[in-house]
Order: C-alpha cells, then sequence, then structure tokens
C-alpha cells in the first residue's frame, strides 16, 4: 500500500515489551499516528528458534504493511535478530539490534559491555556480528536472562523475587561486577527497561545501564533529513491504534495505564 | 483414520509439561505406542485466552487424529479447560480436568482443598464447575501460578528462585496455611510435578500436594474394562515419538534426560 506522512508508524513485538518503545516513540514524536501490533497468541518470542521467529516477524510486518505504514519499528530484540534487513516491500525497517549497537558504540567507555538479553537474541549473535562488523573492540559479554520476561509480563517489577531471579541470573559475571569490569550494561529486549531500576542497584553506580530507545530516536531524525522517511506535519496530536493476536485483558490494562487521558483504539485479528 | 490396539495413544500440550503425563503413562503401561505432540512454536498456553487456547486444542487433536492414534490425552490442564468433551471424531479424550476432580474426591478428607493452575485454568472456574456437578461440599480455593511455569521451563526446581516464587504465590492463602485449614494441593497444570517437591516442604507435611496422573490411569483402565479403549497386546516394549512445533534443542534435552536408554523419534512440523 501507499503511505505519505500522514501514514502511521507500524509498531510490533509478541507482548507488552514492545510498548517501552512506543513510549518513548509517543513522547518524542506525539504528533505521529501509530498503530502497535502485539502478537500476543504466540507470544513470546525469545524461547523460540530462529527460523519460527523469522517466520513470525515476516507476517508481522505483512500486516502491518496492509494497513499502510510508512515505516516499520521491530520492537523485540528477538525479533530483530531474526529479521536484520533494513527494509520490507521498500518501506525502512528499524530494528532494535542496530540501535543497540550504536548505543554499545556511544556509551561504551572501554570497559566491559554486559548485554542482558533472551535466549535466542544471545544464541544468534546478532550483537557480536553487528560490533564486530563495525570493527569495535568493545570486549563483550551476554547473558540471556530468560526469567525477566515472565517477571515483567506478570507486572512483577521489584521485591524479593525480582532480587533472586538478578542474583541467579548474573551469577555467571558475579566477578567481573564485584571487581568493576563492566563499564555498560545494555537491556537487549524491550521487555527490560521495566526492571532497570532493580538492575542497575543490583550492578552499582560504577555500570551505566542503557536500552536502545534514544537510537531509535535518533535514527529517524537522521533518516528524516535524509528523505527516507517522513514525519507528520500537523499540529494535532497523533492517533494510537494496538492490534492484538489474542484477546488479553492484561494487555489493555497495561496499555490505558500507560496512557490513561489518550483515547486508544484496541481491537484483536 | 481407523485405528486398532496397536494404535499410538496421542498425547499434547504445549511444551514440556506434558512430559510429566507421559512419563507416568509410559511407566504404567511400557508396551503401548506413544505419540507426542510438543506445540513449542505456541507456548505457553496458560496465559492465552479460551478461545485462543481451544483453537489450539482442535488443531493439535486433528493433527493427532490424522495419525492414526486410538486415543487422545490432552495433557494440559488449561487446554483441557477449554476443550472438556470426551471424544474427538468417536475416539476418546482424557483430559486433566476431569482426572484433577478424582483426585480431589478420593483424597480430599474434608479441610480445604488448594489448586495451584495457570491462570487461564482458573479464569476459566472448569474446577470449580466440575467439583459443583459433582455434587461435592468440599471447601476449594484456586491460585493461579504463572511464574512456575518459566521455572519449569528454565529448569530451575529448587533454590532460592524458587522459595521466593512460592511464597510471592501463596501469600494470599498463607493465614490458611499457618493455620492449617488445607489438607490437599491439588496441581492443576502438567508442570507443577517438577516442582513438587518443593511446594510440598513449602505447605508442610499436613498437606497431601498430588497431581492427576493416577487418576488418567485408572480411567484408562477402567474405559478398557468397557471396551472405550484397547490396549496393546503385545509382549514388546512400546515407541515413543514426538513431533515439536518448533526446533527445540532445550525440549530434546529434555526428552533425552528422562528416556536415556530408549530409541526416541523426534521430528519438527
Amino acid at each position: 500500500m501507499n503511505s505519505n506522512s500522514d501514514s502511521p508508524i507500524g509498531v510490533f513485538d509478541s507482548g507488552v515489551g514492545g510498548i517501552s518503545v512506543l513510549e518513548s516513540l509517543v513522547e518524542k514524536f506525539p504528533r505521529e499516528n501509530f498503530i502497535y501490533l502485539g502478537d500476543t497468541a504466540r507470544l513470546p518470542y525469545g524461547t523460540k528458534s530462529a527460523e519460527t521467529v523469522r517466520k513470525y516477524a515476516e507476517q508481522s510486518l505483512e500486516f502491518l504493511h496492509k494497513q499502510g505504514v510508512k515505516a516499520f519499528v521491530i520492537a523485540c530484540n528477538t525479533a530483530s535478530s531474526a529479521f536484520l534487513e533494513k527494509s520490507y516491500k521498500t518501506k525502512p525497517v528499524y530494528n532494535m539490534i542496530e540501535c543497540g549497537v550504536r548505543e554499545i558504540l556511544e556509551s561504551s567507555k572501554g570497559k566491559k559491555t554486559l548485554l542482558l538479553a533472551t535466549k535466542t537474541t544471545v544464541r544468534s549473535k546478532a550483537y557480536d556480528h553487528s560490533l564486530q562488523a563495525s570493527g569495535s573492540k568493545i570486549p563483550f559479554v551476554s547473558i540471556a536472562a530468560p526469567l525477566f520476561i515472565p517477571l515483567v509480563e506478570e507486572g512483577l517489577l521489584d521485591g524479593p523475587v525480582v532480587t533472586e531471579v538478578l542474583q541467579h541470573t548474573l551469577k555467571p559475571i558475579q566477578r567481573e561486577i564485584s571487581q568493576g569490569e563492566l563499564d555498560l550494561c545494555l537491556l537487549g529486549c524491550t521487555h527490560f527497561p521495566f526492571l532497570k531500576k532493580e538492575i542497575q542497584n543490583f550492578l552499582g553506580p560504577q555500570v551505566l545501564v542503557r536500552d536502545s530507545t534514544a537510537q531509535l530516536e535518533a535514527l529517524f531524525l537522521q533518516d528524516e533529513k535524509k528523505g527516507l522517511v517522513h514525519l507528520r506535519n500537523s499540529s494535532e496530536v497523533g492517533t494510537l491504534k494496538f492490534v492484538l493476536t489474542d484477546s488479553s485483558e492484561h494487555f489493555q490494562n497495561f496499555i490505558h495505564q500507560r496512557w490513561p487521558q489518550r483515547h486508544i483504539e484496541i481491537t484483536q485479528i
């Protein structure tokens, strides 16, 4: 379908994780129209094979393409690691891996960077390959944190369960943490920013904890200057539409809590 | 497809949970042929809507029907709560809710029974309705334990994370536990038997912790006497076939650890 500057930006993820990305996009670009696809019928992606995740990602892109979006945001690192192409049906695709790598290159002070991500993202080595391709020599360690996702999905964002899960997950790099060998932690899953405060507390003040959304915004502005994407020229606040593949009261509550003042359209396919 | 006594028994679940059911069936009926469908591409079911889970259950039954099974076992309480019919395409369907209710009726000593299950099972009230229909007056309380499933899927079966998750999950009935008001806990999700020891430790010796597999075996024997299902008449050990909807190394390791001596066929569709 054809698109113009009024066309929506299509954002997708399997569940609520991508909402952390959408939130920052809506804040930075309030006039844009957004359509968010939550593939809740098949969530989570992070424990599934790369082939299956790629198939799901392509189906999601195709659905958003049919809605006439002007650009795609794969607001899920796992899906990004399985679909690294920069365009789909001639429209730009923004993926979290590229943003994350830009963040590492910008924020690392030369000590070790810790990547926290899903099993599928870690196994894909997408971050390792992209960093290598950039010529970076930043020392880099990846840890899969599969239990973080159900914590966020359940809204359990602090307290003793979270502390024990952090302890368990980060045990393999306990020595590096206590010896001050890390200076950056990249949250390589869009669920994880919801646990940022606890992760920061656990790692200590010498470690900068970052997610990829600032780089995503920077990429949008950069591409606008290049004429690759056209941001909306309007004084009105844009629209927020959500499409879910499963009916999920939990997801709907999550959205309404985040934008209590906004008119929000939610449909199920 | 037609079936006879040599035809396999078809067992399905979204992930590894149903393996706890298959294990006990294989032990009790070693001569039977089994085919296990793990819908790993869409797991877990327990956080999805009843309509979506019913659709997935019907697709799984249809797949197993095409493999010529002689009976179906829905080795997942969530899928059972969404598909309560006793037959599919004229062949018997064994579901976990019926088995669980039989276990409660048999094992309760009249104090309160605690059901631990997924969100979708608790929300369905399938246990409540089945108990009522049986005329039972056993006092009954349900708790959704969504975090137990990722623990089992990750193989995290004891230690401080498990203790904190138990503490968090069972907080709403802490008073009943400490005042000795419970005498039975039914594990109403096929993942939970893998955590049985820790759940038993947490609830204390006055609470009997049971799953539904003994009743499933009893139902099979009862139906054989009635001529509803024909068990295999052979001196040979049966075959074990697994079909997965996503390639999962984790799942394959899980199976091989459980039956290290058996020839096992695993395919992906």
